[in-house]
Parts: C-alpha cells; sequence; structure tokens
C-alpha cells in the first residue's frame, strides 16, 4: 500500500498545482500530458472535478476527463477512495441504530447494486477508471462473469441493517435478463437474504434512472413499505420522488447515470 | 501563496496518512493533537469528512471537529477553496448561457448570500474556521461592519447572468433587521442591482432554512417567476420545494444550516 499512498500523493501534490479548473479538450489519443506528471496540464483541477461529481455540479457528463485518468485511477485504487466509503457507511449506521422500527417488516434500507453493494473496479481498472467511453458489451461480459466483489463498507452496513431488523430492496438498473448472475454475484460476495431484488423491466427501458428507481419506489410504498434509508452511488439513485426518509450518496467518480 | 500552498501540502499529506475515519470526541481544549502535523490523529480523515459534509451525508453537524480545525482552515486560505469555487461557477456559466430567456422579465436566478456572493471568511479566520461553537452575537457585530467581501467566481457569474438577461434573487436567512446593512454590503461587494431582496422576516424566525427558503420559492413561482438557477452553500439552500430547474452547491465546510 505504501508504494500506492506514494502514487496518491505525488498526484495531490500535481493537481494541487494546477492554475485553471477549465475541462480541457481531449489532446491526443496517445495521452502523453495525463499521469502522475500531471502538473504539466494546463486546465481541469481533478481534485475540484470530482468534488463537484460528488455534489451534483457537474452533471450529464460521458467519460471522465483524460487528464484525470490517472488521478480518479489512483484514487479508486487507494486508500482514500475506501475511507470515504467508510465515512457513508459509518454516517448510515449512526442514522440507522437510532431509528424506532416498527418491527412489521415493512421497514426498508434501498440499496442500488453496481458502485454501491458490488464494485465493478476490476473491470474498470481494465477501462481507463471511467476514462475511457462505455462499452455495453464489454461491460455486460464482465457482469456475467459473477465475480463483483462487494464494497467492503456497504457489506459491513448490509449485515448492521439486518440484524437491526430493516429488510433490505435492492434497486438496480441491470436489465431483467440479468437477474440470475446478479443473484448468484450478490450472494457469493456475501449478501445473502434481501426482501426485494427490482431490475429493470422492458418497458423501463428507455426511461431514465431516476424515473424509474422513482416509479420503484411508488410502488414500494404503495405496498406499505417505509423507505427509512436510500444509498446510491449516483445521483439519480438518491432524487427524484419519493427517496426515502434519508439519502446517502456512495463516492463514485467513474461514471454518470442520468 | 507559494507558502500557502506548501501548508495545504503538508496538510493533504498529513490527512491522507490518517488510518481511520471515525469522528472523534473533542480531546481537550488546548487542541494539542490537532494542526498540520495531524497525522499523529487517530480518528477522523478530514479529506472524507468535507467530501461527506459537501455531499450531504454528514448533517445537523454543530461545529468542525477539532482534530480537522486546521486542515479546514488551509482549506479556505489556500487554492483548492477558490478552484473549487470557480467550477462550480464555471458550470453554473456554462448552463446558464445554454438556455433560452423568455425575456420577459421573469427567468430569475436565487443566489444564497453568505458563503455564496459574500464571505464571511475574515469573520470565520478569527472564530477558528467553523470549530468554534457558533456565537451570534459576535456573527452579527460582523455583519454589521458591512464589509464581507464578494465570493469573486459568483460576483462574476452575477455579472455574466446579468448580461445574459436575467433577473437576480437574493435569498437569504440574514434577519429582516439587517436589511440595510446588507444592501450597503452586496453594493459594495459589487453586486449592484437586483430584482428582489429576500430576508428573513419575524414569521419565519422559527421555521427551518429549508422550510423558509421553499415557502419563498413557491411565493415567488406563484409570481411567475421561473427559478432557472438556484445557488446555496448550504444544502438547505437547494433542497426541499421549488428548488428550481437546475441546482448549484458552492463548498462550505465551516457550517452547517438546516
Amino acid at each position: 500500500m505504501e508504494g500506492i499512498s506514494l502514487l496518491i500523493l505525488a498526484t495531490l501534490i500535481a493537481t494541487s498545482h494546477a492554475s485553471h479548473v477549465e475541462i480541457p479538450r481531449p489532446i491526443h489519443l496517445l495521452r502523453p500530458q495525463t499521469g502522475a506528471g500531471g502538473h504539466h496540464i494546463q486546465g481541469i483541477s481533478c481534485f475540484s472535478w470530482r468534488l463537484g461529481v460528488e455534489t451534483n455540479n457537474i452533471r450529464d457528463w460521458k467519460t471522465v476527463p483524460l487528464s484525470c485518468e490517472d488521478y480518479v485511477g489512483h484514487y479508486m485504487l487507494g486508500d482514500l477512495y475506501r475511507k470515504d466509503c467508510k465515512l457513508v457507511a459509518d454516517a448510515a449506521a449512526l442514522y440507522a441504530q437510532n431509528l424506532k422500527l416498527a418491527g412489521d417488516g415493512k421497514d426498508i434500507w434501498v440499496f442500488d447494486i453496481d458502485e454501491t453493494t458490488l464494485s465493478n473496479l476490476p473491470y474498470y481498472a481494465k477501462h481507463g477508471f471511467g476514462a475511457e467511453p462505455y462499452n455495453s458489451t464489454q461491460f455486460n461480459e464482465w457482469v456475467y462473469t459473477g465475480k463483483a466483489p462487494p464494497l467492503p463498507e456497504n457489506l459491513k452496513l448490509y449485515k448492521k441493517l439486518l440484524s437491526l431488523g430493516f429488510k433490505i430492496v435492492f434497486l438496480t438498473g441491470r436489465a431483467e435478463n440479468q437477474r440470475k448472475i446478479t443473484v448468484t454475484n450478490l450472494k457469493e460476495a456475501g449478501y445473502h437474504t434481501w426482501e426485494k431484488l427490482l431490475l429493470r423491466g422492458s418497458s423501463d427501458e428507455n426511461t431514465t434512472g431516476v424515473v424509474y428507481k422513482s416509479g420503484q419506489r411508488k410502488k414500494l410504498e404503495k405496498k406499505g413499505y417505509r423507505i427509512l434509508g436510500n444509498m446510491g452511488d449516483q445521483w439519480s439513485d438518491i432524487l427524484g420522488t419519493h427517496t426515502g426518509n434519508r439519502t446517502f450518496k456512495v463516492p463514485d467518480p467513474m461514471y454518470y447515470i442520468s
């Protein structure tokens, strides 16, 4: 880890010296001006860019700026991403344990899946950490391996929520035809039980994430469920309607889903 | 600036080595374990804490954790805060300039005041950057000096919005009895015109920021205004109802208003 930490520090130092924050156009295909020596780049502060993404100030972005590919990579592989995730999980656990549940099986916690309960970092590490355009064929091949590991802090949170008496609902943008592999992967990753696993059906194919997920949450509430917590890595997981009593945003600087 | 940059870097390096992210209890009054040598602190990662605050994962906090006082101070006085602010202002400008205004004088941009258009950093720099408990008497004394400088990037955005044809509405938690000094301060800081300056009246005294501001925005919409942009440093500025077509969160790790 020490080597990675040093890389992170080098990147921190480099990016903190960038003198402008405009997002530059990609320079050329070989990306010679990126990397830990990125302090030569005139343009974006990758620190500020990540904050802008996490606060929903930057929206509808297609890929990580090329000049931030290495920064995002170091962040995702390093200590800070884990710490950032732990802080969110700890805040969620603190909130959850102070709630008084009704105990009628209707108190639910909604989890997104990708980059919230399961991590696709093994895939994105091979695909520019979000700096490469999204390739659904390749990504779905990865999904069908069923090998996505859990986000450790959120797996711990999941277990804690179960012990507190919450019912778990997974609400994912994955397609209904990926149900079987998703079940397999969730169980293998340590998520062994849930109340519902809601995947995107054919009728939801052409809606945005925020519309699809709001609709699903509305149906849950109509069935008498109380959404006490709602956690996702995308703002589209936690904005919209029927967002629940409290929302939690998990870090994800690799991609944007509207 | 080089000295400040080095301090920031020292802080970055220090905090990136912290090994846990739990928020510790304040240790004791002399705060011996804080400072740029904060890498000795077992406890919070101030990086992660700030992200948690900016993403609304950490809520209802009273003061900056003592172990993060120096980190927040360096951040606020340093280059990164300015870059973070610039990125938000740039994103807002890009959004605004791509809108087609109706041109009937009803297209408005709502700005919060404190830490959004005017900066109280000169005050907070003398009061622990938010690590000291809020003291309304002292803070109001500062307000009555009328000396709060503008946030430079948001003053630039304000001017751009005016040139694009937006009407400006200032919506602040400041009390109605501070109208005169607020007008003086805004004008001195370079904000020379606006459609409305809405301050908190006596009937709004006991409501939260989010309820008060939602109510004010509702009234604006009832009068036919279209809230195309809404910018504030607190989540309570931009959550709630009638939030506008798009919201922008300005960084503020110094205090929390519900």
